[in-house]
């Protein structure tokens, strides 16, 4: 099976590419899409749509594992990030991948097996279990390969995704 | 000019047509791209993007106002809202519509003249300043007018909108 991570973004938007089978997994690919600053975000999301199909048709993965999108932070980036995976997802679908969500909880769990793991220890594990000689950059693209490694190790999670957004807009 | 506004979302999506030419303002059409509750929110976006284009292409706008996003008081609708946003931006970019965002303030303040008036008195001015002999339905078709009509009524925040999100992401 072949597993496309997909770390969401709009200035840069991390993929990793693993394949899996019989509880054996290898590292294909990996990579960034990034979009140029200055641009007005409507290009920049229009180029993510572009980039998005042609990496979908050139990896030709079964699946796609993206992480879900958390914010406790940065309010103003969170929206324009929930941009960027909007046209992501649509992207997915127009291409007909099946597509999977993981809490960054879950990507921990599943690959360090501490749902409360470190940012490091989730890279560092992810470079182990690749047999990597170092950790992928940039760490967006990590970030990716840890969320395929997660869907590719995960054993009860992987019902797809439904719409479980209230109708209230 | 032919000016498009439109009420983003992921559920309903408000669109509203009116010309402008000399300070004479004149009501097109009107009316809402709905998605089904219960598809995957994928399948809805990629409906919105296919929905989104075969719109423009048919109606043909010389420019398209669409609202900012604030979040107040529902993130997790908001995330959802910014999903569908980014999918619309995309849609219009790809039809190489020229694009520009009003705050709600700046809505009330153009069709109203004052940037605190209630929904009920922006939805009562734009069915008069359109001639209309009652307020459009559904409300996000009315909000969709206001801002065609915010568009057309603004002299001072005409500029293009521009990237000012942090390179953080």
């Amino acid at each position: 099976m072949r597993i496309l991570g997909i770390d969401p973004g709009f200035a840069t938007i991390g993929f990793g590419l693993i394949t899996a089978e019989r509880g054996r997994v290898h590292m294909v690919t990996y990579g960034a899409i990034t979009t140029p600053a200055g641009l007005p975000l409507s290009r920049r999301l229009y180029q993510i749509s572009c980039d998005m199909e042609e990496l979908i048709g050139k990896l030709k993965p079964d699946v796609i594992s993206i992480e879900e999108l958390f914010f406790n932070t940065n309010i103003t980036t969170g929206i324009a990030v929930a941009h960027g995976r909007g046209v992501i997802l649509c992207a997915a679908e127009k291409c007909g991948v099946p597509l999977y969500e993981y809490t960054p909880s879950q990507v921990k769990l599943a690959v360090v097996g501490y749902g409360k793991a470190e940012k490091r220890q989730v890279m560092d594990m992810t470079r182990r279990l690749l047999g990597l000689a170092s950790v992928p950059r940039p760490d967006d693209a990590a970030d990716a390969l840890a969320l395929a490694l997660c869907h590719a190790r995960s054993r009860t999670s992987r019902l797809p995704q439904t719409s479980d957004v209230k109708e209230t807009v």
